[in-house]
């Protein structure tokens, strides 16, 4: 069989999460919680198994679980959303992204990623037979270039794939960035998809602004959603997808051959959970203490860095100390001191080094506290 | 916007189901099972949940699991699998049948479709670039006529997608089938994608025959799986495939980047669940019952049929009762006398019209009583 995808080996989350495991270290890899989520939430799942609701959820998402994501929506960007013709629940951000990926992107389509960029982004848009046109972000602190963006868009450009809170920098667009990309795109015929699983996740009182708060924006993107991040549940696998209904339609007759539908008991629990608002809105403050203490700690540490304006990810720069290529220098450290982190050269087109690492520090203050001991003796 | 599947409305399952709830009838549409599942699942996966398993499952599935579905694949088909290399988990067959065509599917490649055909191959084909070259199957049998299968093949053929039990006919693949297709396909570049998720449903003392029991079409078949339709629980959106470690790769490579895993506390509630074989060696039983049950009732009424082979649907003709297009005779029923079926006409690839309906007996036996007094009235 010759490979559709020949460059794919085994992502670096597994590859790192099952060294971290082999060795004992603490895990600081791949981004998920290292704690749990709240137990009513868990209560609520077997309540609605119970109750019998076990059987395939509507395509596009159980009504009242959709209404509330409208709901979440409207409070959190002031923006109103139909709940029958823009939003649809799906399995996981990484299928909001696919989906809308493969609503809109046909064969030689040009699609401009930014570069270091989230690992399915570049395969999801080959696979649909489009050409990844990749924009490097601005080192050091991984903003946009729009000059850069605005080289990049040729009559072939269709799609632009956006994230913000960005994977793995944490940086957060400014009202700047969209406005500069609305009018770049308004009298063309290019969409864009935006990933904003690390919505809630923002410091220092930053907001993240949701693309949809733009009006000329919102006509045309895909916005990318998950409680996996925001419910620390990453393992449920259930994201949505807001979009215009034109868009929505288009997305939902991929998502309905891609999986259907998503786990109804799950749907119905998350329904009810987020029908309180603080659930989700002291989620910045949450994180805000595990960062800082974080930050705090790595000032201890040779590293040097500038603490993350959102995401639950913090990089750090090594190239003072050593030469080592990052994936080198991160599979050391777990082997030897027993810290896991992620190399930020995988995120990287070309792969290549910036003498970076990426520590996830959505985990218990006791586990940030030993691994930052741990990175003290990193001279 | 211009869509990438224009001929793609809101899907018969959908319209049905819905119009069934409207009218407070019957619903036989729609493939879900009308009870619930053990009770014994459900704790397991409360149990797991409150243990902490909620972040992300590895990317193929917990290890576990992987080796219960090899487990029974072994005990049921005498097949032993690797499930390190050769068991993938996924968010339901519709993801399986998904990824292993854009596995293998290319531009321009043609993939050969039984017709009628489950409703989300042909898509899953265009999305991908392929040709859908559909092979009628024989009426009124719904078998399969193997020179036809010759005759569409050619030097563009990548894959042949096969469904066993088939929906909606329930028609069961015999060994002669297995074969011919081996034969045919042995010394070309073709692959095959089987979805077998009525593998545990077949009556009269017929076996269920996987591709996987034949050697030659063991080496290039995905085989597609699903526990919703074996456990009762459509809802939870749970299946795997099944197919050689080359192939397997590379579904993975798809996989991967189309939803990366999937629910972690239902994973390791199933792989409890199969611990015990009987659980699922018992769903024959179970099904011709209802099977029955409901062609005993039907021959109460004017339709004409043959009692289903497998899956848990019963197709009948009523071209002797009236002329009428089977989607107006499905939505009339349901309104008129509060039963709710599928017209097969969605079913195949010119929608045209055989006359016939099909009706879904996974449901309580009252209601499959209730059901076929209110038949009986059609005349
Ligand atoms: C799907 S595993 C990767 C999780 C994640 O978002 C990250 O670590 O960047
Ligand atoms: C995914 S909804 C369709 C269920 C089913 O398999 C059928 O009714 O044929």
């Amino acid at each position: 069989i010759s490979s559709k995808l020949p460059n794919v080996g085994t992502t670096i989350f597994t590859v790192m999460s099952k060294l971290a495991s082999d060795c004992g270290a603490i895990n600081l890899s791949q981004g998920f919680p290292g704690f749990d989520c709240d137990p009513e939430l868990l209560d609520l799942v077997t309540k609605y198994m119970k109750a019998g609701h076990n059987q395939y959820a509507p395509m596009s998402g159980i009504p009242i679980f959709r209404e509330r994501i409208a709901e979440k929506t409207k409070l959190v960007y002031g923006v109103k959303l139909d709940s029958e013709t823009e939003v649809t629940v799906v399995s996981g951000a990484t299928e909001a992204l696919y989906a809308a990926v493969s609503a809109v992107v046909k064969l030689g389509d040009e699609v401009i990623l930014f570069d270091p960029a989230y690992d399915s982004y570049a395969p999801a848009v080959e696979l649909n037979g489009g050409k990844p046109v990749f924009v490097p972000l601005e080192m050091p602190d991984f903003s946009v270039n729009w000059n850069r963006v605005k080289s990049a868009i040729t009559d072939r450009t269709r799609l632009i794939m956006v994230n913000t809170p960005h994977n793995p920098s944490g940086y957060v667009w400014t009202t700047k960035d969209l406005n500069t990309l609305a009018e770049l795109i308004q009298d063309k015929d290019i969409y864009v998809v935006s990933d904003e699983v690390y919505e809630h996740i923002t410091f220092d009182g930053r907001k993240h602004l949701s693309l949809l708060t733009n009006s000329l924006l919102r006509e045309r993107t895909f916005v990318c959603g998950s409680f996996g991040k925001t419910f620390h549940v990453t393992g449920w696998k259930i994201g949505y997808c807001l979009a215009p209904p034109q868009l929505t339609d288009e997305f939902r007759k991929v998502h309905q051959f891609l999986t259907f539908s998503t786990a109804t008991p799950l749907q119905y629990a998350l329904a009810d959970f987020l029908a309180e608002p603080s659930r989700y809105l002291t989620l910045p403050d949450f994180y805000q203490e595990k960062r800082d203490l974080f930050c705090e700690g790595l000032k201890e540490t040779s590293f040097k860095f500038t603490p993350a304006q959102g995401s639950f990810f913090q990089m750090v720069s090594y190239g003072h100390l050593s030469q080592e290529y990052d994936y080198d220098l991160a599979v050391r450290l777990t082997k030897e001191i027993g810290v896991a982190s992620i190399p930020i050269s995988v995120f990287f087109s070309d792969k290549k080094d910036h003498k970076i690492l990426r520590f996830c520090f959505a985990k218990e203050n006791k586990d940030l506290f030993i691994a930052l001991d741990k990175l003290q003796n990193i001279k």
